[in-house]
């Protein structure tokens, strides 16, 4: 039976940092979570990477100093993004943020005086969707954010599986013949699929701004021509990709989140239609919607500080033993 | 401290059954294993797919009583092709042997009087190479055999992930446009660069007969043109394949085994060149070559029974403990 804890869990975004402090409870099964207090700050950005990890780190101390202000955290979960290797617990790389090779382990743990969890914003959120959310219940899942990128959190087994830092690029699964990536490679999936995307490609063919995703799924609503071909472009894609996964990890469901799923049946409509024709021997995944929009990273991170609390109680429990027979 | 174990280990192939008993111990981070007795019987074949398989109960039965005399083995371990469903201990479905859904777990437990792991044959081939062979020491690897068909074993934080059976099927990643795949989808992996394709594929474009795969890299150690199309495209077809595989899982290695990768240096040569070309943000995997051969699969169910073995010693040190407290 696991015991109630309370955590601050801390998300670090590319514009905002997200924080609660939160208390509840956590199995491998599912979880019960309450956000008691919950705060937004603007991430701090400097022109430099390094400067900008160590401005984080210290944003994030003075985020754990306020919320756990009167009480004494059991933990502290904080995520970040980018490249991140959550056993080493570096941040390899952050496009938006700059940073390579950034020790934020060490760093946290030098300034925060509680058990600590450190790891990666899409995987915590994967996970908090598969304990929490539209995933619960379910052991293989994927959780797919389709935003500016397209990064998946694999749940394999009822654990997040990370590869290193470099598991879930499925932004960059190469999908079909196509533009030049910032990767390196042509064709891949995020070209074609993510939001900013379909805004682009729109864009591109029409001449028309558009403030984003949400305004080509406007136009296709009312049946415009263009809207059709870059959508249907963004579906196909998709479901290529959706296939790929099938076929080597076979999920038992994807969970669609950031901006495009919120476009709900205008894109699960025609991506299980599509995948329809292209699921033949594998396993079908089912196509939900994600559940906990922006908190997951959040809640992932308190999920993540909770398994840390209890490592950390057992451990004293194991020293509290020996200190007894030693007596 | 895991315990030695005596059990016997069973590989039900598509033609042959090979067997051992075998003694050794195991934990998560490697193993011991001696064959201490071995044999191997044809696979019985009928004309109807649930006769087949009660006839490869009843084989797989004698074989444990001839391997069994004398001692008492601490468990017995059977792996199945085709499709097979772990957790249920079911065989969805086997091509070549022509059984669906037939329920083998619970019929060896009928005839089998102890404790029993039940499993797929590529999947303990990959957990072997794991723990025994070329991926020791490895927490994310990829075992890919290469022959008549192309499926993989994915061994993701140590530990074989099944998908409910369907994971795995990297033969079925659609890499390119090609020809029409038995599966139902166009441009399939293993129409392209599994054993068989290749020595197909030879045939098809210059009308000689070749016995298989092997007569084919003959033909291209001594500068033949038409083996070097056919091989460079199973190379880059292999290679694409292995580099999706990176961008969404993220193994540390491929080990490369079966009938393709007895090349050698032949196919990792150029293999690595080509995927030097696609890897860019990705965790770049190392290639191996199989260590442990056709034994791969009787290894890798002996360690899937010392786990039952060990499972077992488990619950009855529980029992005894129960039983102790009731007096």
């Amino acid at each position: 039976m696991p015991s109630s804890q309370v955590v601050i869990a801390v998300d670090v975004g590319g514009t905002e940092i997200k924080a609660a402090l939160v208390s509840g409870c956590a199995d491998g099964d599912g979880a019960d979570l309450r956000e008691v207090r919950k705060l937004r700050r603007a991430t701090p950005k400097l022109p430099d990477g390094t400067e900008t990890a160590d401005a984080v780190v210290d944003a994030v101390c003075d985020i754990v100093a306020e919320l756990g202000e009167g009480v004494r955290p059991d933990a502290v979960g904080v995520v970040v993004p980018g490249l991140v290797d959550d056993q080493r617990r570096v941040g390899i790389f952050s496009a938006n943020l700059g940073w390579r090779d950034y020790p934020f382990g060490d760093a946290f743990a030098a300034k925060i005086p509680f058990p600590l969890a450190f790891g990666h914003d899409v995987r915590a959120g994967g996970l908090a969707e598969a304990r929490l959310g539209a995933g619960r219940g379910l052991e293989d899942l994927v959780v797919l954010p389709i935003g500016t990128g397209i990064a998946g959190a694999l749940i394999l087994g009822g654990r997040p599986h990370s590869g290193g830092g470099y598991a879930g690029e499925i932004g960059h699964l190469v999908i079909a013949d196509g533009p030049e990536c910032a990767c390196g490679q042509r064709g891949c999936l995020e070209l074609i699929a993510s939001s900013s995307a379909v805004a682009r490609r729109y864009t591109e063919r029409t001449g028309k701004a558009v403030s984003g995703a949400v305004d080509v799924a406007a136009a296709l609503r009312e049946g415009d021509e263009d809207a059709k071909v870059v959508w249907g472009d963004a579906v196909d894609a998709l479901a290529k990709a959706i296939a790929q996964l099938a076929t080597v990890i076979a999920p038992q469901a994807v969970v669609l989140g950031g901006g495009l799923a919120m476009a709900g049946e205008l894109l699960t409509g025609p991506l299980d239609a599509r995948l329809d024709e292209l699921i033949t021997i594998q396993r079908r995944p089912a196509l939900r919607q994600a559940a906990l929009g922006d908190r997951a990273g959040c809640l992932g991170a308190a999920l993540m500080a909770i398994g840390a609390a209890e490592t950390a109680e057992a451990v004293d429990a194991v020293d509290a033993d020996v200190a007894e027979e030693d007596r």
